[in-house]
């Protein structure tokens, strides 16, 4: 294994060591980011005069065809990707390679390279969010007609349209684009310049390379530019709160494709079959989804148990946030890409979740309200209402089933105009209040979502 | 156990399920934004003419008769803070108590108790961040000609500053004051008003509540605002962060306290004694700080854990959001707060920092820079520089016992000149790039912090 | 505070510094066990000579007289459960009680405390496991001859008998049985008289308090024993396991008790109500012990955070592991508890199974086995079995709807004799492969179990 | 990608969704157990007679063709590992091959293939332990007479020897080989024959095939049986505790490496250099193991949050237990086979580690032993020895530098003979309780170890 290091040593690494401290296979991962990296520095060396106008051109060209030759090109028995771009640069430009690494460290360099490609992600991840929310605002759409039972404690509480119920996660993600908003924040900030832990004497500038790879300002401490990871743990912690609230939608589609509730059915190209059982119709997509939300939060375990108690300056247990900072941001693209597919090509049973509502008792807080909006007080009109439910159960009979007489029998004090207030579409259509499950507070949400969504990104300050 | 439900129940919940539901102990944290939140929603009652203009007078004067009376009045034999504060206002108001909880749910009421108690925390959060960076610069300002070597991987490195060192904590916090912000911004919508997951018939306006209350507007959906605990997961990552950044601080503190480093003396009121051994001065605050990291981390988890694959609406997996919040939030004020004493009371050892640094070649890289500028590529300089090392060490001295002869001896090609540059002061004064070592620099670094710091907040963008 | 040390000390601890370092409430938990503790250290120190026979025996009078009279005459403005004791001590039988803390340390003293508790707590987690698996038999036993759809991915897989999906419970808690014998161990040895890291030069007799206290022996190194706490891990590992069953069951009582399901009832005692909807039902316990899985789970993060990089002998960070393990602990024996409640009286409806296995193409493997059974294929069964449900599908029917003239429209090859093998109970009977939902496969599950559950504890090796 | 179903499928998966369902990356890893699980699968078909001799024999050969040809003659185009096998078998042998998967599925297939995996790596685990524990007691037997500053808070309390110290690593990794012991037990029963969840028709023999692969038994559930996943879990824990303890030692590598503490030398082949800062010997092997051990327990709570909420019977999340548990066990295995190497080569400097204990209290517990010892209650010799300290400090002075006239100043009560029990080497010395850190129980201590080390696995039972 070829290293950029080794004059003090009598003996080199054991193997075994060798290939325990190896990372250039996931460093690879970011090599076009260290070349872009190293073109910036190789710049800013010639403009400051550090090395020669030529030698500066020279190495800069170089970089330039790595870029374009791809990583195919790169040595693989080196310790790390800037062995590697460093050894392939010599092959190329000869000697005046060795200048690259002029006033900077690896440890600013890996640095630099990791806040690059984050920087990328986030512009994908941003598009992927918005796709997810293209496909929310499609169903939600069309569905401002379809009820369902809403529940809370999974059970049936009140009426709701299923347009309502899929907005919901339109406003969970709308956040999460905020939180992508102020991660690119905190990673887009230069610790290029900054060397091993200390800056360096040569004349560099920090603006100027800075400013040649799009990031916001210089770091205003070498140390802390070296030993930060802290951004790493806000994308760790983004991609855990997204893969939360997917898991959440797809244990909604586990829970909806049963055939006991049948709320929903997949379409066969996004789910998978049996070796042994034909018949099924497996949600993979959804379980594999919900199941590797845990991957995402162990990551961010991962990495919260390797900062503690590091002593400030580089430490070589920080090489590890990269893997799980990978893996994650990987992971969280494709589930909101195969989410979105989901969402999008979700065929929903309306009239299930007709059947569904069916002597389930949901508007019982209807006739609660309205017997409060004619002046009883609101604790004393939740335990009349309370009484006719259990009057109806013993008469197997559901709400939208009682007649004057019943409801005479049950409780004579009710006034009969009470009946009015019981059908679920009438439950859903009188709740108008702000926010509400009503069509025309609905139909404000989809404006207002929509009028989000056709910015660019997600500027507007919270709650909206 | 007196509770707010019950009329539909032929039978009460055994005394262990009660039990094990009951969040009363815990709910007493925010029993005073209960309070004020029912106080608002009254007021709402009553300017909306859902309830009469008395009876809302009655409510708030009620309410405001609790705040003032102080929790100890409450009664304890509930299941939680609502049924508290509604059974304690009847007592004080009588019947039209139970005109309160129109057009509201324990859903929406316990949402807007933890945004605001959040929200309070935050202020105290932002206030102990500041006091600790006080802390940092005095310290920074009185060491910035105190050296100390400058560690990667925790093996001398390159001489640096005291001064310098400590600042960068003071940038890691900077960025927490920031994200507290974001916190800040994610906490403060009003959930009020959305019932318990669909709106209300009722013609609320939740404009009104969410005004009275400091909300910054009210939330777009009523289902997702029950719902949302993200921001609860973003006050847990916050928590952790600034915990894993103190464990880094304090696990500095158990090291330069230790016999061997001796670089800090801490006062006696920060340390503890033994019961066995007389003569022990143990860091105990450091070491809790940094083993409680682990309880912060742990929070972060457990609010994950329960949230996966949740459905859509409220369930009560999420009452056991607030146990880990309280105990985070707390945990992190109280070691913010005693860290910030550690570090303002520190009383360091210039002395055994400086003889730390003899003979340690330190100041290797300086000699490699000064052969780099002479026109050698860097990874030359840097074999030579190993080959003078070595031989240093066959001789047994440091860097700067060189000689010219000794010098000539290991590698006649070096110029003699180069022996000028091997002191850890001069070392240390030629790091003057931007966020460097050098003096200047940290004059610089020191001036911009000041300038953040008597900044209302962290208003200014990242970095800075 | 009160403290047991402070003879070297200029000035004491900082108001906010003991606060934060006290641990009297925490430590009350083991009060007894300290107590304990010390009455078989102050035997040991009087039978060995090191101090007199009278001054042990008022040691030991003495502390007993503290057993009897229990924790409320403890003092509670001390640091810790020590100097709690000790000072009472010195109340009740004077300046002798100075002698008790010859020969041993609080570092050892602590980790005799938290084992003796530890080994407590296994002796009821036995016994809440034996319940919970008492209630599994009960019901397994009454529900042989019911039928529901067995899922694989939630999807309808094959019929299976209730008494068979619940005895997977019990084996799961079989092995949790095992893993208590195993975490009994790992706790029942002996740190006592390590005192803080070294041993002592008094002669004392380890092997005597360790049989005094039950212990199973000494354990072999001082430093070890002072700073061990894999057992916690252990025992918060255990916690979890048993916490993630139990959610994995709870998760199972919210699904089956949704109108959709219908499969379970839960009794009024075991669920609770709504303050605004009159008609719920909900199974709070079952989402409580879902969530609070997350606090478990936690509780071993947070632990393992703590322990990662702490060098060798007593760290005051290890204070720490008390909290988590006496949470997750408790927590786990609620759990359990009420688990047991919710499975003895869960009342299980056969009819709402039955209805929902027809039409479910559960049934479709037994026909593929049976092509198998007659020679052909399996992969080829398999494929025309799928043929053939596409084909029932097309006609809107399910499997034991199939005549013999739609099953030859469907495939002609397929032998009419395949008809007779379509219902779920013809499909459940001819499973009696070993450890298959058969009748015969089930009562001899159910025999085995009872076989081992009649046993004291969980000795018999495994698979049983 | 081929696959093993479709039949009853309109359209197959879209490109994304297989990808991110395929497993056959992963599944590489126990390619030759799913061979081997199939071929006794196989001969059990044949000699139940649910295929032909010559059917069963002609699988078994073309599945040890498989063996041996390796597993670069498997397919990738493929969802998984078994349909790699499936379609590689039908090339060798013909159509016969689709009768292999005659009463069995994937679901017991994989566990089965998990299963017999792990058990492989609980070997080459055991093997492991037994070398680090041989590189501890080589340097302990050479180390008894090499004295260190004992530490508790990480500050010197009593003088031990390094043999002592090292000693104490032994002990927690003897508990992790009985740990190893018990996940074997846990790992090694046969889930084969399970089917997808509820047995088979077919007249198999489980017992044979779980004797054929070197099961203890079949389990006695077959829906447990394919949904258990808690050994897995077993394991993840118990890569966590070896890590933890790895993690200690790791940190305390590079704290005495540092040049203040200088208590080892890492030999050039374990340490790596800088890019920048030739003189730089890193521990990098410790930090790399010490960070690791995030990614570990990251993994823990992986499948923790996974696991959660799971209903009973095969779901796909479970699919992601496998690449923790291989990272988990392949992180384990490298780090002790480097912390071994580290062990064995490092070059402790006794000389170092005397100079630290000059002047540094460590023999002050000493006095006050020898107070209590003639009379005193120890607390008051503990208050005596304080005010010694502090004399001694004010005097800037050792207590090993205390003469006659110096103690009687600072305290004329005390007996001049206690000046003899102040040296290091005498305070070692006296410790001969069990387990403490004199010469002889030392040497008692590593007799013991020696003898469990020479037994073949971890089988005496704690405290040994």
């Amino acid at each position: 294994m070829r290293k950029l290091w080794g004059g003090a040593f009598g003996r080199l690494p054991s193997e075994r060591a060798a290939a325990f401290g190896q990372s250039i296979e996931s460093d690879l991962t970011f090599w076009e980011q260290d070349v872009r990296g190293s073109i910036a520095h190789a710049r800013m060396l010639g403009s400051t005069g550090i090395i020669s106008a030529e030698e500066s051109a020279n190495l800069v060209k170089g970089l330039e065809q790595i870029l374009s030759e791809g990583p195919d090109m790169l040595p693989r028995d080196v310790e790390d990707i800037h062995a590697a771009v460093e050894l392939r640069l010599g092959e190329i430009v000869g000697d005046v390679a060795g200048k690259l690494h002029t006033a900077r460290s690896r440890n600013d360099q890996v640095a630099t390279d990791a806040r690059l490609w984050l920087r990328d992600q986030i512009e994908l991840l941003e598009s992927e969010i918005k796709q997810w929310q293209a496909a929310i605002l499609k169903q939600a759409n069309a569905h401002q007609a379809t009820i369902l039972p809403g529940t809370t404690h999974q059970q049936h509480a009140q009426p709701i349209s299923l347009s309502y119920h899929l907005m919901a996660y339109f406003w969970a993600f709308q956040r999460h684009g905020m939180r992508l908003a102020h991660l690119k924040q905190m990673t887009n900030a230069s610790p290029l310049g900054s060397a091993a832990l200390a800056g360096t004497p040569f004349p560099i500038d920090r603006e100027q390379t800075s400013q040649d790879l799009g990031f916001d300002g210089p770091m205003p401490s070498a140390l802390d530019a070296t030993s930060d990871r802290s951004y790493v743990m806000d994308a760790l912690h983004l991609c855990s709160l997204i893969m939360l609230d997917l898991s959440r939608f797809a244990n909604e589609v586990v829970l909806w494709t049963t055939p006991e509730f049948g709320f929903l059915k997949l379409p066969d190209h996004l789910t998978t079959g049996s070796s042994i059982m034909p018949q099924k119709r497996n949600p993979d997509m959804a379980e594999l989804i919900r199941g590797r939300t845990g991957i995402v939060v162990g990551n961010w375990v991962s990495l919260a148990t390797t900062m503690k108690g590091l002593v400030m300056g580089y430490n070589r247990d920080t090489q590890d946030d990269k893997p799980p900072l990978f893996a994650s941001v990987e992971l969280t693209l494709d589930s909101l890409a195969i989410a979105s597919e989901m969402m999008a090509d979700a065929d929903f049973q309306a009239d299930r979740m007709k059947v569904s509502l069916h002597a389930d008792f949901s508007t019982a807080t209807d006739l609660a309200d309205y017997l409060a909006t004619n002046g009883m007080p609101f604790r004393q009109a939740h335990e009349i209402v309370g009484q006719v439910v259990r009057g109806c159960i013993e008469r197997n009979i559901g709400l939208e089933d009682l007649t004057e007489q019943t409801l005479s029998e049950i409780n004579p004090d009710i006034p009969v105009e009470a009946l009015g207030v019981l059908s679920p579409e009438g439950s859903v259509a009188r709740k108008e209040s702000y926010g509400g499950t009503g069509p025309k507070a609905v139909e404000k949400q989809i404006a207002l979502a929509t009028e989000l969504w056709n910015l660019d990104g997600f500027p507007r300050p919270y709650p909206f």
